[in-house]
């Protein structure tokens, strides 16, 4: 399989986890969001749409993280990223739009641009619409996670491949995840897993370009 | 079934739309967004993030649009939201994503105001950074919709469920669906059920308050 990706993209960070977290193999393109690759013709016939990740496996060419890993999860069940249990798997797919649909489209690299270009603001002020909308998006996570070790219980799975991007960003805007401590919590945990720590941003190879 | 949500809500009308296209009743309870109802402890005893929609069935409390639909399709699958292909599922969540995590985030109400009371933004502003983010998704749309009626085949399902809201808003904010073929072909078929029809925010008992 091939993943186009970026390495601080929060979207292609949740499909590294997903793909390691299934032991699957990959090999990584990297697409400079900086240079506007996503939007240059090479990329756009892989997503019209012109945004990261795509992953292509054979002839099929997948976007949409969430969609992406539906279908691993889909093709290759174990280990699973989302409970068996219906009303579980509702549970941790809501859990998961709190981040995916909530937090992060708000705050990403399009959106702050148009911010800066459009309504001319400043740098405090984009620091703190990202901090409003994360801030807004934990409280209520931190309502609704049980105090078992992942957010399904024993093992980490589709929200966690959520989580650790938007920690990620919410470190670069200089919050303290302390302040939230179940989701502190889960970080910790996420941690010490392989999985976790070979998708990190800083080990892509595209982190040092 | 107890569907909690607003009459213009975008996450509440899909949800509408997928309670009648399933044939379930449900009775419905509005929260009013301008009175910032859903922030309110009553509501937040159901959905601590303070958002719309929450569904109740007994003793169970779903949140997250995106999550309703999927828990519907799961516990009544007949008739389905989503293909029974794994590949073709992928497909239409990505489709769906598209709306649900890249147009109508950044669109919504609590984010317009914010707009509008901390960077000072101006009706006109408003309008545009709404039309900028619903058109570069619903070009993107373009060109991944087949010319099947809906987006899976034969039948409506999760991506119709997202679609005609988020026209709903485009037609708000002055957009002519006319020039999005795919979309505007979708619509009219739509246009013609009554799951579709019911679900109207006009239709609902909380638009005339």
């Amino acid at each position: 399989m091939e993943l186009h990706g970026y390495f601080r993209s929060s979207a292609s960070y949740r499909v590294r986890i997903g793909l390691n977290l299934k032991g699957l193999e990959y090999d990584y393109y990297a697409v400079n969001l900086l240079k506007s690759e996503q939007k240059g013709d090479t990329y756009r016939k892989l997503n019209p749409q012109g945004l990261v990740p795509a992953l292509v496996d054979g002839d099929t060419v997948l976007t949409q993280s969430l969609a992406i890993l539906e279908w691993l999860d889909d093709r290759h069940p174990e280990p699973a990223l989302l409970p068996r249990d219906s009303l579980q798997r509702a549970r941790i797919r809501a859990l998961s739009y709190t981040i995916a649909c909530d937090i992060q489209p708000v705050q990403n690299l399009r959106i702050l641009k148009y911010l800066q270009s459009e309504f001319a603001v400043d740098d405090e002020q984009k620091t703190g619409w990202v901090r409003q909308w994360i801030h807004e998006g934990f409280s209520a996570l931190e309502q609704q996670l049980d105090p078992a070790p992942f957010a399904a219980g024993e093992e980490p799975g589709l929200f966690e491949c959520c989580l650790i991007p938007q920690i990620y960003n919410a470190e670069r805007f200089g919050m303290d995840i302390a302040d939230y401590p179940a989701i502190h919590r889960i970080a910790r945990a996420c941690a010490e897993i392989p999985a976790f720590i070979e998708a990190r941003p800083e080990n892509q190879p595209d982190s040092t370009l």
